[in-house]
């Protein structure tokens, strides 16, 4: 997807002049995102770790995502994403981490989190942002819908920063 | 890239019917196999954990590649893919790992190591196989070529186990 590769583009040129680096924890997207930064070459200056935590008990072990949040919140939630977010930061020793939980379909629904539900975060040393998506499209397109969001939450941090 | 769309589906369902797991560990191709498995719809089945470790201390300390083995051979070596397969396999308490490790390009040659040199490693708890390629083509081709291998070498390992 040509917006996808344009932003990804931007970030990495950003990162690299700011020195900084990113990190990131990915499910429900399973390495798209790393996919499409790591796709710009002179990226493996500014991106440190991904990690693909489709398993909760991976998302506990690798990212330090609380069992306690899991269990009240749900692996699909604000909670748990600003947790792998700021997990994948910490455990990367990086400047920025993002993290990306939702139901990309066509299966997996669960009451209250309909298909297409995804939380996208990103944070630095100084805060969190997280973004609700409710999209519609089949699996593929709501994973490359995430990854788009996340890039462009991305951009605004970094660039603001 | 339709080959490895069809390739992900196979592995997919073949691991699904064997009740298997795999775990991925991926350097120049930075979350392109994890992305091209969790493509498929019900990979959250047999998908267990992935990981981009682009940086040598990240192999050491995330997958247990073995410094020594970093210093005498360096990361783009049969002996680091070995261990990257081995190491990831373990960590996510899985039947099969794969370990992606070498030069994309555009940039990124060492001496004997031109771009395009790419080591692809499959295990399961009984053995290990590496695949060492040398190819020719730009950044994304040499990144789907290797993806494309691994699968191809996923295949082999669980169809014959």
């Amino acid at each position: 997807m040509e917006k996808i590769k344009k932003l990804s583009q931007e970030i990495v040129d950003i990162l690299i002049e700011k020195k900084l680096k990113i990190s990131t924890a990915e499910s429900c997207t399973g390495g798209m995102l790393s996919e499409a930064i790591t796709d710009i070459s002179g990226s493996s200056q500014i991106f440190e770790y991904g990690v693909i935590t489709y398993a909760n008990a991976v998302k506990v072990r690798e990212l330090g995502v609380s069992q306690a949040t899991l269990d009240e919140f749900g692996a699909v939630s604000e909670q748990t994403c600003k947790q792998m977010a700021n997990g994948v930061m910490k455990k990367g020793i990086s400047d920025i981490g993002v993290g990306i939980t939702g139901i990309a379909g066509p299966t997996g629904a669960v009451a209250g989190k309909p298909v297409g539900t995804i939380f996208v975060g990103v944070c630095n040393n100084k805060k969190t942002v997280i973004k609700k998506l409710s999209l519609n499209g089949d699996r593929e397109n709501n994973r490359q819908s995430a990854v788009l969001e996340a890039l462009s939450l991305v951009k605004d941090i970094i660039v603001n920063r």
